[in-house]
């Protein structure tokens, strides 16, 4: 097992390792004490796991709630959020008590900005049970419900109290799932983690498996980074969106049924890299490698039917509100990011669109 | 004009005085530079000043959008929430922008509420115009909504950015709701600001107008204290709460419908200073010296049909999920508050029905 402490504005633990949904009741009491937990899962990890951890907890004494919501991203709006909550308040939880996330992204975000608002804030625990909850959402305190006006409209700043990332799940999981979460991985790879990438080069993919706990750490270690040195991500903290610009624009041209996020986010770490090698930004060579590496996990690199140009005039509009100049992430080589600011309208069209 | 500035998580200033709606736009202007403001207000209070405000920002190049609700404490629930955060979506509101609460204590705590969960946290200014939303709600952060569950169930704490307090618009206000607010400004008396409290048994009703500057700026320099102190609400800031545990509970026994917050709160301070003199804890005299002073501001000292047993009743079930110990407000003496910890049960109920 495999431990990080996160220091932001609260502190708290992150355990990696096998087992762990066996044991948890006696980890969270050790940590938080409650006197009781709200488990709040989704319907695809309910059968799996809620039992298993409804009797860790109860045999550590603590007393136990549970909500089951239907499994899904159009689960994560404000009306399962109000169901959630109502369910808090008829249980009676208080600010002594938690809930715990078990499940992937959309069940984490749900849960979380359920107890951001809850009483003005309780404590929660993060059980995540897919490959891009443990490594990307369930750490670093950003809880969101989306809206019909956009995706993670809603939401808080509102770290966990603990989190632990039971290796174990993932080999419960769909493989796409598992792609999803290794566009993340090798996300940080590109950013700031060059041995990561290598690694990543050299191993086969049937060794992804044996060797997900170190991966999942690794990653995570560089979230840690990036989430003490800018909780609220009004500066570097942004880094983490590598790939993200372009791969937002291409998942809502899609209406978020073409790719999947780690899809999208993997063609749009591809379009970045290949405009800072046109531009003289990005060291030749590492689009080359970024691409060999996203297909070595079977996720692709070009998007079907929507190209760069269409793909920035989606960024565009988007940005239109918020003024002309938008700060976009680049590598300069493998392991090494570069924030460039560019006027959005002029110098970033061009600079995008080259190819 | 007085100014006062807080410093918690964030800082911002306070300014209190005559005609500052009129050049509000220029204040905000100058502290936040936002390219756009949204202002929220009630039914009430749109008539009255809407416009004037709205002036004022367009004129210092701020463009504005408005969402008027209906107004009423049935207002601040989710989905009116949900309505204002639709309405800024529609706007296409940025962080670089700001929100406006232009109203009382509903429209500070629903549109605060909205900014703090808006894109994960927008900057929001308090434009007070009732005298318990100047003194108490508009500053230290608290936002929230009710639910059928409980008041204030559901909420964050999201710090505004400025506060502009004209009390001018006291001056249009009816009657009972100057009372309400008064309550308040008796109980920073009676917790710590004993010149404050002889200065009201000194003055005439009638003298309140000419003073209310001083009183709102006194009452917001006790309430920043706090505030400063223990932001989050864990400690010491529970001193606000003299004469709200029993005040609440008879809120609550009379459905929200009997009396009003401040009448409330009044009866809740008179039950709490007569047991603490009983006991030994409060200086005799003391609930004497407060009945006074609330039957001058023309609020009842004593329930009609509640006494303190059943209000404790009430009380004993609200914390029943929290615990057997509950922590109390008392005062030693006028100006001098004490936190008292008490068995529920036993304790707490012999010591507070007694009498």
């Amino acid at each position: 097992m495999k431990k990080l402490t996160i220091n932001a504005s609260s502190q708290y633990d992150i355990y990696i390792g096998s087992k762990l949904l066996d044991t948890c009741g006696k980890m969270i009491q050790e940590s938080l004490s409650p006197a009781r937990a709200f488990v709040v899962t989704d319907s695809n990890v309910a059968p799996l796991y809620l039992e298993k951890v409804i009797s860790t907890l109860n045999n550590c004494g603590i007393k136990t709630h549970s909500h089951v919501f239907p499994a899904g991203e159009e689960s994560k709006r404000l009306s399962t959020a109000e169901s959630v909550l109502s369910d808090f308040a008829k249980a009676g939880l208080t600010r002594n008590d938690i809930a715990i996330a078990l499940g992937g992204g959309v069940c984490g975000d749900l849960c979380g900005f359920c107890c951001a608002v809850y009483m003005r804030g309780i404590r929660f625990v993060q059980l995540p049970t897919t490959l891009l909850a443990m490594v990307d959402s369930s750490v670093g305190g950003k809880t969101a419900v989306d809206t019909e006006f956009g995706k993670n409209l809603i939401g808080a700043f509102h770290q966990p109290s603990l989190v632990i990332c039971d290796v174990d799940t993932l080999s419960t999981l769909p493989e796409r799932y598992m792609r999803d979460g290794m566009a993340e991985v090798i996300k940080y790879g590109c950013i700031c983690d060059k041995e990561l990438f290598c690694d990543l080069e050299k191993r086969n993919e049937a060794d992804l498996y044996n060797n997900i706990e170190d991966i999942s750490y690794r990653s995570i270690a560089t979230k840690k980074k990036f989430v003490e040195a800018d909780e609220f991500d009004t500066g570097c903290r942004m880094a983490l969106n590598f790939g993200h610009t372009f791969g937002h624009s291409l998942e809502k041209a899609c209406d978020f049924k073409g790719y999947s996020h780690g899809e999208a986010v993997g063609i749009g770490m591809i379009i970045a890299s290949r405009a800072g090698e046109i531009n003289g930004d990005t060291a030749p060579g590492c689009t080359d490698r970024i691409s060999k590496l996203l297909t070595k996990y079977n996720l692709p690199c070009k998007a079907e039917n929507h190209d760069a140009l269409t793909l920035f005039a989606g960024i565009a509009n988007d940005k239109k509100a918020s003024g002309s100049s938008v700060c976009f992430v680049l590598i300069k080589d493998i392991g090494e990011y570069t924030l460039k600011k560019m006027e959005l309208e002029k110098t970033a069209m061009e600079y995008f669109c080259k190819s």
